[in-house]
């Protein structure tokens, strides 16, 4: 009975008046925000452990005065996550709603305009650490539900939300939580107020995001630099060996060379999205002063998205100091990130890499590599996915335009980890813009994405409301296997 | 009158008594040269200028008291080298005496176990900075012209002492001070105290070294470093870009693989020589854990002596830190230098590898290359010269064994500005042995050294008095003709 008229309800009031609802408070909207930024929550530095201290217990009041039950801390062994679930939606698909809470260190200080913990309005933006990055977003999705909560008296949608303390120190503990937690958190997908909008006109969804795997390699060739007039000629340049390793790693027109880590050919679908996307190829490269190369059989933006990529970060060998020193060094070390896409397994590619780096190194040099991070496998979210449906149509009614497919050339780990361990596909629905200064001093947010995230977000999970779980969860299957 | 009264002189007294007088002295000599070597004469560091003056002073009385005129400091516009001459043997050709008194800096302090500028005498060795390098030997030069004068009353050769106070700092002002002083230091050849011996039981006559040009390489792909997810793929990488440059350097065996780098095969002669040097390869690669590489149609030695190196000596592009950075670098950079040898032109050379460097580099990439220093040509001294083949027989007689022609892997830029600015030729006659520690903590030389290197210079300048000056000059262009 409860359920019955508690269902009526939630029909009673139209999407368009939560929308309004929220449209209207923008100023205690933003208030709220300005409040929430006050904090300095910088997850990297313990100096700022009362910053994450303070953002924690923000946010628990916060999903507390909102009406969403179970509201804890997750305890991973790093900085908690923030957790708080609606269940009131029986028979509906239940979301979980990402954002974290962490921000970048703000340095260097004296760069900043206004203090980067005091929010300031200028021209129409909110300038202050983690406005861009990840705080306006998740005020978005938040705003929403207790939007919904307060006027309709209800979500569309089970919501179970989790904010993350540690996506800027690449979320060391988040696997722990997961794991420990997986009753708590399963969901039939998830939502996510992260991940930048890829076009500032033009409406766009992220289906997928490339892998991650680093390595750094070591080469010895002699215990110590020796003189280069005592030695040159007759023995093994550390640097020599280095430079023909990492030589070896590209073709002349800097494809990959190494068969191991040959990616399947991309769908035509995928290539067609891709197209879609209006994307100038040659702005991109010279507006950074670069000189566009890789493989000629796909264009600049497949390159960037839907192929491979092994990029050496960094190496040294030697002396490097100012001027001339002789000597032949004796050990030379490369740092190399290799950028997978879906269809490639980490695992598999990390180990013809390094079975090609141990074959090309000379059997008499000293080799070693060490694995860089945990990595991230590639992410793909299907586009019949009921999430992407559901993002299209509100997107294209919200626009007028049609929703452009995206994918990123960056890696997103916690996509990966949230498919990994529960089985739950991410949707990105963040407002914020490539040019906002995110990790930079002068970070900025600005009142128009937060305007038209306010518009947009209840849309999203009224719209993923008028299906059932049943209905969602089949969709989803159908679309994981394509 | 005077001049055969004064040759009927210097008959009278024999050679062995001049050197019997060096050897009763050696107290007096150790003394001396502990004196010397008591004065902090680092010629790099400024806060040394003290020690540096007083290291010309102690010479300046030193060259006057032992009867040298026109005893002068020669400026060339940074420390001064020391000068004195002695042109009593009219006829007789007249010699240059080179060595230097400036030294190393000490440091590491704490690593010397008797203080570096307190010469210590211990297990037959004398303890100091600058024992070995190279104020020892630089003695036996003095104290030899001193001895003649005193005893004799004359040397059996004209000299012109000179002194340099810049040999650790890679004689920045001698260039300036020979072309100042070309007419004081005009001479028939060079005897330089400089130059240490090859081998502790063999003995050895140096009659070549290497040349030496030096650059720094530059490539620049972007304005700056760009993130590795949002451009991998899509552009140049330098530090791809200078590896695919500095692989193209050497062929699979560690050759030079640059057309316009090949050096003349070295004569039969020249192989012969260095085969008759006792010299274990395996040993010297291997004591130093290095792995053997090179021509293989040379011997080690052979490579390391008549045969051009090309090494890196440092590389540097990107992230250098600790741990991963998903960078795509921007620039690159690399130290070269490059070896030579006799028949090969310094500038001939450093065009063709300058000339390949930027082949190899793609047009789309900004390229620069920086000379590092000035560089020095190799260096030959004639076998047939009349000072090898004086120092032969001086070196036969002492040991009873035929001395050894070898050539230097290294270095010597005086010997090529000697040569290059007053057509002399240097025989480098030093008595320091491979392992005295120079350029390190605890540097000693052995006084076994100094009784070896007081017997064998008058003998050796002896040897040469017995040759007119016409004589001497005709054998030497006869010498250099081949």
């Amino acid at each position: 009975m409860y359920l019955e008229s508690f269902s009526y309800q939630e029909d009673s009031v139209h999407i368009d008046a939560i929308v309004q609802d929220l449209l209207v408070r923008q100023d205690e909207i933003v208030d709220r925000l300005c409040a929430f930024l006050r904090l300095p929550s910088v997850s990297t530095d313990p100096a700022f452990a009362g910053g994450m201290l303070a953002a924690q217990t923000f946010l628990v009041d916060w999903l507390k005065r909102m009406g969403l039950d179970n509201v804890q801390l997750l305890d991973g062994g790093g900085h908690s996550a923030v957790y708080g679930a609606w269940n009131g939606a029986p028979g509906r698909p239940t979301l979980l709603i990402y954002g974290h809470y962490d921000v970048q260190p703000p340095d260097p200080l004296e760069a900043w305009i206004t203090p980067p913990f005091e929010p300031t309005l200028r021209d129409g933006r909110v300038y202050a650490r983690g406005a861009s990055d990840v705080k306006g977003s998740t005020a978005i999705a938040l705003e929403t539900i207790a939007a919904f909560l307060k006027v309709r008296g209800a979500c569309p949608v089970n919501v179970k939300v989790f904010l993350e303390g540690e996506e800027e120190t690449n979320s060391p503990s988040l696997r722990a939580i997961v794991e420990q937690y997986r009753d708590l958190l399963q969901a039939d997908g998830m939502i996510s107020a992260d991940g930048a909008r890829a076009h500032c006109e033009i409406p766009t969804i992220n289906v997928g995001s490339r892998g991650i795997v680093e390595f750094e390699i070591s080469i010895r060739t002699a215990n110590k630099d020796v003189h280069s007039g005592r030695y040159g000629g007759a023995i093994r340049n550390a640097a020599h060996e280095m430079a023909r390793i990492i030589a070896s790693l590209h073709d002349d027109v800097g494809g990959i060379a190494i068969p191991g880590l040959m990616a399947p050919i991309p769908s035509l679908d995928a290539r067609a999205e891709t197209a879609a996307f209006p994307f100038d190829a040659a702005a991109f490269v010279t507006d950074v002063g670069a000189r566009a190369h890789g493989e000629q059989a796909f264009s600049v933006r497949e390159r960037l998205t839907l192929r491979p990529a092994l990029d050496v970060n960094g190496m040294w060998g030697g002396y490097t100091g100012f001027g001339g020193k002789t000597v032949i060094p004796s050990t030379a070390h490369a740092k190399l990130s290799l950028r997978t896409v879906p269809g490639q397994d980490s695992d598999q590619v990390s180990n013809a890499l390094k079975t090609h780096l141990r074959a090309v190194c000379p059997p008499d040099v000293e080799f070693s590599i060490d694995d860089l991070g945990t990595g991230s496998g590639a992410f793909s979210l299907p586009t019949g996915h009921p999430l992407v449906l559901a993002a299209k149509k509100v997107l294209s009614e919200a626009t007028g335009q049609e929703p452009v497919l995206v994918r990123l050339g960056g890696s997103i780990p916690i996509t990966v980890i949230f498919q990994e361990l529960l089985g739950v596909q991410t949707l990105m629905f963040g407002f914020a813009l490539q040019d906002e200064d995110i990790h930079a001093p002068n970070e900025f947010f600005r009142l128009t994405s937060l305007a038209e995230g306010l518009s947009a977000w209840p849309r999203l999970l009224e719209k993923v409301g008028e299906q059932s779980a049943d209905e969602f969860r089949s969709m989803a299957t159908a679309a994981e296997k394509g």
